[in-house]
């Protein structure tokens, strides 16, 4: 383990994060906001670029990064981050109590989207716009943002990189990865700032329209109002931040492929069809299922397929009153959620693409107990997917579930009903946001479990190993 | 396929069913029962002897048996078993609806012990003593069971038996595969007999020593009375019973050990350490958890040791009301309903040795991620699991998490709460009997879900493939 070349990474992570508190600063100034918040946005500012330019001053021997270098440094940015980028709630005094604006700030970089306050009017315009504005920088993962604006050190930043990205396979659009990250990250950005200007138009206030879109972007999930997106009351405005939402679900090495023309590959890629089709289907079925309570076809269909769109990319934004839904129809969400978007996109969960994969090596282990000599191959998009690889979604699918299963197990301790600590897991877990079985935001929980959940938000987002090593001892032996 | 053999087989299969029912049939002469019920049971008797009869006429012009045939084999006794089985209930009119009538009597022949009737007392004493002989028939597996009688039809049988036998590994005792079965069904036996007497000088009624003892022996839970075991009301009852189904939940093959005196080699098993390790952990922490319930240490301990032995073994007996235990107590017994009993013994589930495969396959790829070029092997009692066992349980584990999520997808469609439905479909697919969230029997499904959860019954206690086998178009295909 090269420790001075994590302090130095790290360090230089957190002056980053200083520069990108000028964003709510600004925000502050235009919204003439109280001397108090601008202070605690300075103060936060302050300690960071303290901290960071002690950390940066000394530059390490050595530049080399090793394997498990590059988790732990993924592993505690976010914790780092997600800590400092609470300081301003603190300070402030919108969200007094530290495990709480830990929790709401982990749930902006995760891009979760749950939140601990029952009245997010108690947050001012600035703060308002930090915690969506943590959506957007870790929509993409902040370690690609930071990739992509960073000054190339040497080697070493694809074993970062790799711990970053979602889902089972590492490909790169490009040779060089600083190109890949800084491609990524543009089409990120037009995406987002179409998207924004789209909701404009469409006649959203602009300062809804920034909030909803890196909402949406990050598949993040934290709105304006108590009522999220069902305050705005406007058909229009449900389906395109449904199309929206779905859009930033996708693989963006497809709109990559899309870029340079490569059209067919885009409409034939095997992960997008599941995508799809799981939209599809889960939409058909919901809207019939709450036919009765709506009364209508549209606005069944409506509130299902936002539903959907925003569950299955794990945004979490809400438009209707899910307590009312009947069990199946939350079912299905619940699944939905232990689905996720797909690998590569912002969204978070278990991915379409591991789902599919699981259930091939399903559909193959039943084939080969029927033929037992038949040799079985798993293709993904017409090529032959290794055994190294099935293996390994199947042991991420046995971790996973455990630590699922942990989570459950230490939540059930504040005795609420299964329905809502399930989905309370799930949806931290998998960074969608909102519960299912309760209205209540997750201000019901003891700190100890607001905690736990902050962890799951992280543990979730990069895909769990980062997270787990900062828990063995075995990583902070000095052997 | 070999269409002849497996017709000759389960129709031999059918007449064995007739002898059994000379049981229920002595029992219903002892309690001088009703006409309706003796001409009942030997109209069931009659329709199986005949059936029975003309399918053993034609002899198979070839006795080999292939691996689909043997998974066929067992697949269809069990259903023809439950459905034939059922005829008795439905003839007398103790259970009038067929579906019912499937239901309970794959309840009593897959060890179960889920019930649909809201009041035991329709049922009389023979009807009573059927259900609950299924268990013991059930409880090492009906064609274990077949295989132990019938005189051996050339070969074989060994893929009958290893589609029968629990758990991830199959291992005989001794080499010749009829004394295996006949050495596990005597040790089978006698522990019954013994723990039959031991009821009775505890001093619980005959009868009910007898319905108790086959319900404990094939960890399946029909019981005599409504309130299950809590009738009695007795503290050595309880206790007795608890161990005597943890008895039953270990692997018979270490009862062998045991009897050819190799003493350490039973105690240092790793799955019964795990299996004694869960059970006491789980004690632990609900007897802490229900002690304002009951505000005694004694009564918790008592309640608590019970529950988990009941569950862990997947017996089913009840002595509490479990739907006032807090959602942590809850949540432990829903935990331990997926873990199950050890593999070859009587109780369902997952299985122990399952469940401890899977967390050091875990734990061994939390440790790869750490030293991506140190090699791992996983060992068990140690010798080396090979990586092809390894695979089959995480297979498993695929098939087993989607068949269940699929059964709580169609029993949601009824619209009762999470907790009943999650409990509903663990219950039966482990074969524990149950609900937790609700005092409902299963009546309260409607005919689809209780059919289909009949299947799920059956599929779990054949550890799915055989069942599986029965609904993929290829199986019935003439090519």
């Amino acid at each position: 383990m090269n420790r001075s070349m994590i302090r130095f990474l790290l360090s230089k992570l957190l002056l980053i994060e200083a520069l990108l508190l000028l964003v709510p600063l600004l925000v502050a100034f235009i919204y003439q906001e109280d001397q108090t918040v601008i202070l605690s946005i300075l103060l936060t500012m302050g300690i960071l670029l303290v901290l960071g330019g002690l950390g940066v001053f000394f530059k390490p021997k050595n530049y080399h990064i090793y394997t498990k270098d590059g988790l732990m440094i993924v592993a505690l940015c976010w914790v780092l981050w997600s800590f400092f980028g609470a300081l301003p709630f603190v300070f402030s005094g919108q969200i007094p109590n530290l495990i709480d604006a830990f929790f709401e700030t982990s749930s902006g970089f995760t891009t979760t989207g749950a939140t601990i306050l029952p009245d997010v009017s108690v947050l001012s315009h600035s703060l308002l716009f930090w915690r969506s504005f943590a959506h957007l920088i870790g929509g993409m993962g902040v370690l690609v943002f930071a990739l992509a604006i960073m000054e190339n050190s040497k080697n070493g930043h694809l074993e970062v990189m790799r711990a970053e990205v979602p889902g089972p396979v590492f490909g790169k659009v490009v040779s060089k990865l600083k190109d890949t990250a800084q491609i990524l990250y543009v089409i990120y950005l037009v995406m987002f700032a179409v998207f924004t200007a789209s909701l404009c138009i469409a006649g959203m206030p602009v300062f809804d329209s920034f909030i909803i879109a890196m909402g949406t972007a990050g598949t993040g999930g934290f709105a304006v109002y108590n009522d999220s997106i069902a305050h705005y009351n406007s058909p229009l405005l449900t389906y395109l931040i449904s199309f929206g939402m779905l859009a930033f679900g996708v693989n963006f090495n497809l709109y990559y492929l899309l870029l340079i023309r490569k059209v067919k590959a885009f409409f034939s890629d095997e992960e997008l069809k599941t995508y799809i089709g799981i939209v599809v289907a889960s939409t058909l079925m919901i809207t019939f299922n709450i036919f009765n309570l709506y009364g209508s076809i549209s606005k069944s269909l409506e509130y299902a397929f936002f539903e959907v769109s925003t569950i299955m990319t794990t945004t979490g934004f809400g438009v209707t009153d899910l307590t009312k839904w009947p069990l199946f129809s939350q079912y299905i969400l619940l699944l939905l959620m232990f689905i996720g978007g797909s690998a590569g996109s912002t969204a978070g969960g278990f991915k379409v693409m591991r789902a599919l994969i699981v259930s091939k090596i399903t559909k193959n282990q039943i084939l080969s107990s029927l033929y037992p000599n038949r040799i079985l191959s798993l293709h993904i998009n017409h090529s032959v997917l290794d055994k190294e690889t099935q293996h390994g979604v199947l042991k991420y699918l046995g971790i996973y579930l455990m630590l699922f299963i942990s989570l459950v197990f230490f939540l059930t301790l504040d005795n609420n009903d299964l329905m809502t600590v399930i989905s309370a897991a799930a949806s931290t877990f998998n960074n969608i946001g909102p519960m299912l079985g309760t209205n209540e935001t997750f201000a019901i929980f003891s700190p100890f479990s607001k905690f736990l959940m902050s962890l799951a938000m992280i543990a979730g987002r990069l895909e769990i190993y980062p997270l787990l090593l900062l828990f063995l001892p075995k990583t902070w032996s000095k052997t």
